[in-house]
């Protein structure tokens, strides 16, 4: 797709808030990515516009049928300035698994990389430098068809949308309290648990409401069919360390195929170590406790990279593990993975690309809105 | 809640659609009910406004995380002239099952009726008379916090549309062939299938996406653990004359729970048939068919009402049902209920509300705009 980016200018640039107070996903930059599908025009109108509401008719397919896809990724600032994007296409790749899923028109995934890093480069004034922050950059597809049969939409809308955002665990990373979650479910085979579609979260809002009211962290989501085997914990994979191994559950298609998932066993490999991907049963696991053999426990994901895991509640079992202290493994993955994400440690793995700052790209912002509207053409491309 | 519905004034009427032309869910109405809650106000400023785009931050939970609810019902006009809802007060109580189900906050089940009412009171020229026609009516809440934080929102908006919606198969009603899915999942127990919200229609696209390419109208749904057990048809429940009985299957968590099957069922215990609600396996109901004993299949929703199945497939497996005809209970069933709704038989079970138009609705609908903007409160109360 040999389309030109074009670029609106904002009227005026928002205020940059407290880098202490970030959060997660609570602030939002001034530019927005946006793209729309037709039928006949496939993907067309790529553009960065100032971030601001979208403008939907009340019968869009998102609305009521829940056609959407989405991801997650972040660009980081090195010590030396540059500004690094982790696996991108590993996040494109599993956009357009989504997609497929959902009835969504494949995208061009490097299309979208590109379309990303220069959302990122006009916005380079909005990434964290702080230990731990980075700029989260959220793709998404949304179905905007005006009717109300059951079918899947015909027009789309693809977003990208950035927040800075702090580290997820402050200046050093606390090991959470989980417990098994045996009356609701995640998702089952042959449904949309593969796939990173906002009707998992939905589901998964009541299970996480529950087990903050019981007092934990986050739930460990068993299988919808047998519910004996492992899937994922609250919105990421987990991990066990289990003597000289490493055990995860094997991608069963109720599991999400998450990018730092899939990086952590790539590190672990790399290192010599054995990793297994399986139907771990949590009776099994259990039982490896009780025998002292289970040494550490650790979810993975994008926005907190490595979240040990401290205590773990089943029926009315308990497991402590590692003394409410991050395993040393757990430490290591979590250092190297930020390491590389932020240029500190050597990439090589390859894991990492870099966003250019064009030269052109100061000239770009300039471009003045009235100049744009009189030609009637993209004032800008890329 | 005691509040009053505003209304605001469109500044002009949109042509009526060609009654012959009405479809499903392509045409909306002048006007759309609005209502917003927040944890410090809950529901507040129900107003009935023109029906037009609605404006959400990109980060709005709705695009992200799917927390949706929605109903479906329908406003009929009588020979008389008179407006009926078919059982609206059902329709609400499962309104807030879902919320409970989606972590989304309880409505005021009697204010949405109350809202409905009006809004098609409004709307009133727009309910179309034809036989098998009526207005369409589609309440829907979605969440609209702007955070990617995965938690439920803090804030929602409830809306209503209404849509002219023709007979789903014109003047007579055709059996449709239908196939045993056995690669996707509707729902499972412990899931969101029991509820009404848009991520259980996300995932069933791709089914009957494939359904149509084989050549079939629907699937029938099979249970996400075994794959074994009958759950609903399309987006239908469904039902099985066998020999003198009816079965349907019981309501086990991931079924939704339709009103139209409830009203079946009563109808059909009304009329001293005995109705079975339970765990039909595929295989059972393959058997019953080879031994003659499967009389009638259909489905039963809002949008069609009663829809015979005349053709059902499962692996290698085919059965014709009634010889592509409309079965003798089927027609009964859909002539009662439809006859209710319409006014044209007896509603002994209570089932219709009448929509009442008021004599100030005239006068209401002449309010100026100008008028309320001026006095900054409610131009109309109900």
């Amino acid at each position: 797709m040999g389309q030109s980016i074009t670029f609106h200018k904002a009227d005026q640039l928002k205020a940059k808030p407290d880098a202490g107070q970030l959060g997660f996903g609570k602030y939002f930059t001034d530019y927005m990515f946006e793209m729309d599908y037709s039928a006949e025009e496939g993907w067309h109108d790529p553009r960065i516009v100032p971030y601001g509401p979208i403008s939907l008719d009340p019968a869009a397919t998102i609305f009521h049928y829940g056609q959407e896809v989405f991801e997650g990724l972040k660009a980081y600032r090195t010590e030396d300035g540059r500004i690094l994007l982790f696996r991108p296409d590993k996040n494109m790749e599993r956009m357009n698994q989504s997609c497929a899923r959902l009835n969504i028109p494949e995208i061009d995934e490097k299309f979208v990389i590109k379309a990303i890093k220069k959302l990122v480069a006009v916005e380079k004034d909005w990434i964290p430098s702080q230990s731990g922050q980075s700029l989260y950059i959220r793709p998404f597809i949304i179905g905007t068809d005006p009717a109300l049969g059951v079918h899947p939409s015909n027009t789309y809308k693809l977003l990208i949308i950035l927040s800075p955002v702090g580290s997820y665990f402050g200046n050093s990373i606390h090991p959470v309290k989980i417990y098994v979650e045996d009356e609701f479910v995640r998702a089952v085979k042959g449904g949309v648990g593969y796939a990173k579609t906002s009707g998992n979260y939905a589901a998964s809002l009541k299970a996480q409401t529950k087990s903050e009211e019981l007092g934990f962290d986050q739930v460990l989501w068993l299988d919808g069919v047998e519910h004996k085997y492992i899937e994922e914990v609250g919105s990421m994979n987990i991990f066990f360390k289990i003597e000289d191994e490493v055990w995860t559950p094997a991608l069963n298609g109720s599991i999400l195929p998450g990018v730092t998932r899939n990086s952590v066993i790539g590190l672990l490999k790399h290192w010599g170590i054995t990793v297994k991907e399986k139907k771990i049963s949590v009776r099994k696991l259990f039982k490896k406790a009780e025998k002292q053999k289970l040494l550490e426990v650790f979810g993975t994901g994008t926005a907190a990279v490595i979240s040990p895991v401290g205590f773990l509640k089943w029926e009315d079992k308990v497991i402590k593990v590692g003394n409410g202290e991050i395993g040393e493994l757990s430490q290591k993955l979590y250092d190297t993975l930020t390491g590389i994400q932020t240029g500190k440690s050597e990439d090589q793995l390859g894991w990492t690309q870099e966003v250019k700052i064009e030269k052109e790209e100061v000239k770009e912002k300039a471009v003045d809105k009235a100049e744009e509207k009189a030609e009637k053409k993209p004032a800008v491309t890329e």
